[in-house]
């Protein structure tokens, strides 16, 4: 018999598939990002608005782009390089939300997923599989969440004037000078 | 007759539908960002495993997490908040790239984009479907590329020891200190 569980409104296949599809694999972090998705859906309620911070730059901003409509590029959802596995979705209007964190204590009662998040097992020595498979029977019980009220990181960025720079002639928040960054020598590429 | 172009190997109406449903509507940032990313791969060519960076957090993180490998969450795309309309694509092995921009000069000869771009019409003042007529129309001549060679913002970020935190229990990056920074009270919200 298969597993009749849905996570984010899917069935467990097509919730590991459409993370394939977006993510490249099924990695384990946003597999557990999803988790914490549903978890925090289901708190929030259907009929609020919410906006994301995820705390955390690897998989987790996934799971939030993949299963709620905050992406980075809209700017409903904020990523803050933390490290930590955790993640908020809060209602935009009252900023009153929840947090809902991969728990530690928890998930000593799920060896597999225990010593991959804590690195304690050598890569290769636990198969994808099997790892989905702890991940799919922890399933909330992985998980803790805790009512909040976001402070900040909330809100559109207010952008600058921006002006032309002189020497590329391509536009540039006047807040960084008298030409932009990229030209101030500070680039991530060299022309050639 | 309908247009026969196609961007990103879709046709201009699936590619405005892909983007509406991620991104939330069909943001002219994100439409732009779509041919960018278009020419960009016509230049690193199909059999390259090519890496991305973006030099704005709005709009053209969308555009390389829909039309690319590349996400966020994965570590393929990386984001610069220099607040520059451009992006480089580039051969994760050899570094070498091509970055492509919305080049204003060429964007003169399409009134409505320019304005838009340079926040000369007020909103509301340019109909969403009449800027984006003009953003079919112009295509690939708003843009300009060149090959980059990448210098930085390559590469998986190497994350540093773990532990875990002494006041909430969660796993955090040991360089953080003692307790991890949301314990540390830089934290983005309270709890109830």
């Amino acid at each position: 018999m298969r597993s009749q569980m849905t996570v984010c409104g899917r069935s467990f296949e097509d919730f590991l598939s459409t993370i394939e599809r977006f993510h490249g694999c099924t990695a384990p972090g946003v597999v557990i990002g999803g988790f914490m998705v549903d978890l925090a859906q289901e708190h929030i309620g259907p009929d609020v608005e919410a906006d994301a911070i995820v705390e955390a730059t690897h998989c987790l901003p996934d799971a939030i782009q993949l299963f709620t409509p905050c992406t980075y590029g809209n700017g409903w959802m904020k990523v803050i390089d933390w490290d930590k596995f955790a993640l908020t979705l809060y209602n935009k209007k009252t900023l009153e939300g929840v947090r809902v964190w991969l728990d530690l204590e928890k998930i000593r009662l799920f060896p597999n997923i225990y010593n991959w998040y804590m690195r304690l097992t050598p890569k290769g020595d636990l198969p994808l599989g099997v790892l989905l498979k702890s991940i799919e029977e922890a399933g909330r019980r992985m998980l803790s969440c805790a009512p909040v009220q976001v402070v900040q990181y909330y809100g559109k960025i207010r952008k600058g004037k921006s002006g032309v720079c002189s020497k590329c002639g391509e536009a540039y928040p006047l807040s960084q000078g008298d030409c932009c960054l990229s030209c101030q020598g500070k680039s991530y590429f060299k022309t050639k």
